[in-house]
C-alpha cells in the first residue's frame, strides 16, 4: 500500500484551475511543509478545450504521465466540474505498476476515475478536498485536511464513522448514478456507502436514489450514509421530504441499511473517506 | 393488439394536473369528436402530496383501476413532472389481462412506466404528447395528435422515420439513463432507438450519454436517433461541442448506429412513436 506523500501531483481531468489558484495553494502547502513536500501542477491544469481542461487525448495522457511517473507519491485531483468519465476507462487502462503505489485522492466528478481506480483495486482511492476548495469561505481548512491526510496521515481528517470493521466508499450520488452498470462501476458488495449531493433539485436527489436502489449490486452494500445534499434549488411545488427522508425512503424500499449521516459533502467540512 | 380507442382515460402518475387544464382538454375532444370519444380524467389527477399528484398509492392505484377497467381503451398520461418511477413496478405487477388490450400513450418522465410496461409486453406502448401539453403556445396541435393517433390511427400522426422495418422506442434521454439496470429497463435489443430531453445543461446531456453508450445492454440496439434538446441553460465556459455532436462522439466510442435526428421532444411538435 501508497506510503505518506512527500510529493504530489495535481491533474485536472475534467474542468481546468487558474494558476492564480494554483500558486496560492502552493503557497499554502509551502507554509505548512516547506521543504517536506513538493506540489507539482501538471499544466495540463490550465488547459482549455470548451468545457474542459484540455481535450479528452490531454487530460487522459496528463493523468496517466504523473501517474505512472515514480518521482510523485500522491495524485491529487484539482477540482471537479465535469469530464473525468470521458477518459477514465482509458486512463486506468493506461496504468503501470508504479501507479499501483499510488495514492488518488478527490471528490464530485471525479467519482467516476476514482472508481475506475477502485474497481480494478489500484492504490489507495480517497474521496476528499481537492485544491479548488480553497476558492470556498474557509477553504484553507478543507485544502489542508487533504494535505494533512497525504503527507501526515492525520486521523482526524477522517470521517469520524470510518473504522467499524467495514470497507467504506464515498461519492457524489449523482455522478454515482451515472456509472452504475458501466465499465467504471466498482465492486461495493460489503462497502458502507456514503454520497453526497450539491444543486441538484429534491426530485433528482429522489429519482437518481431511486436508481441507486433499485440497481441490484447497490443492494449488496452493508448500508447507506448520507452526507450533505447542499444548495438544493426550490422545487415547485414543494417537494414534501428532505433528503434524508428520500434516502430512508429508498433504504426502506430496497433493503438497504440505513447508517446515519456521513461527514462528507460539497462544503469546507468535507472529511476524507479512503476506500476499503 | 389493442384497437382504436372510443373511450380514454386519464391519470398523473407524476405531477398533478389542473381541473381547468382537464375542462380544456375534455372541450378540445368534444369539438373534434362529439360523442365518438369519451375522455375521462381519473380525479387522481386533481390530488396533491407535495411534488405529486397524490401519494404513491393514489397514483399506483388510480392506474392500476383504469388499467384494469375495460370501459377504457387507452390510458392517456395526462403529465410529466416527476414521480412515475415510483409506482412504475408495484403498478405494473398489478395488472391483469384487461391491461393487455390497452394503448398506454405518453412522454418524458412516464417512460419509466412505458418502460416497465414494454418490459413486459403489456398493450400498446406508445411515446407521444400529453393533455399537459396544451399549456404550450400552440399545444392544441400536439393534443390533438396524440387523440388523432389514437381514435383515427392517423398515419401523419407518426414519427416520419418510422416504417423501416426495425422495432422503435422513444425516452428522455434522462429518465431512461435513471432506469438502466433497475427492473424497469425494457429489452431494447434491435430497436431503433430514439431520445429527446429538455432543460439540461450539456455537460448533463454529454454524462447521461456516456451512461447510455457505456451500459452494455443499449450497445444492442440498433441504432440512436436523437430528438430535440430543448431549452439547455447556459454551459460555463461554453461546453463547446452541439447535443448532436455529442450524441455522435458516444455512437462513435461505442459502436451504436448514428442514424440522425428523430422529429420529437417537449414541443408542440413531438410526434407519435408505438414502441415495438
Amino acid at each position: 500500500m501508497p506510503g505518506l506523500a512527500h510529493s504530489i501531483a495535481v491533474v485536472a481531468p475534467a474542468s481546468r484551475l487558474t494558476p492564480e489558484l494554483a500558486e496560492r495553494v502552493t503557497a499554502l502547502a509551502k507554509a505548512h511543509y516547506g521543504a517536506r513536500l513538493t506540489l507539482f501542477f501538471h499544466p495540463q491544469c490550465f488547459l482549455s478545450a470548451g468545457h474542459f481542461a484540455g481535450d479528452d487525448a490531454a487530460r487522459r495522457d496528463a493523468f496517466v504521465a504523473v501517474a505512472n511517473d515514480p518521482a510523485y507519491d500522491a495524485v491529487w485531483i484539482g477540482r471537479g466540474g465535469y469530464g473525468s468519465c470521458r477518459i477514465a476507462a482509458e486512463a486506468v487502462a493506461g496504468l503501470d505498476e508504479v501507479a499501483r503505489r499510488k495514492t488518488y485522492l478527490g471528490y464530485s466528478d471525479a467519482g467516476a476515475l476514482l472508481a475506475a481506480l477502485y474497481r480494478r483495486r489500484i492504490g489507495r482511492v480517497v474521496h476528499g478536498p481537492m485544491p479548488a476548495d480553497l476558492l470556498r469561505d474557509g477553504g484553507a481548512r478543507a485544502v489542508l485536511r487533504s494535505l494533512r491526510y497525504l503527507v501526515d496521515g492525520a486521523p482526524d481528517a477522517l470521517e469520524p464513522s470510518l473504522g467499524g470493521g467495514k470497507p467504506a466508499a464515498a461519492f457524489n450520488l449523482t455522478v454515482l448514478s451515472s456509472i452504475l452498470g458501466t465499465p467504471l462501476e466498482p465492486d461495493l458488495s460489503g462497502h458502507v456507502l456514503m454520497i453526497e449531493d450539491v444543486s441538484e433539485h429534491m426530485y433528482r436527489i429522489d429519482r437518481t436514489l431511486f436508481h441507486l436502489a433499485s440497481t441490484p449490486a447497490m443492494r449488496s452494500v452493508a448500508g447507506l450514509r448520507l452526507g450533505r445534499c447542499s444548495d438544493i434549488p426550490e422545487n415547485d411545488p414543494d417537494f414534501g421530504l428532505t433528503a434524508e427522508e428520500v434516502a430512508r425512503h429508498w433504504c426502506g424500499v430496497s433493503g438497504i441499511a440505513w447508517l446515519g449521516r456521513a461527514d462528507i459533502g460539497h462544503d469546507v467540512e468535507n472529511k476524507v473517506v479512503p476506500f476499503g
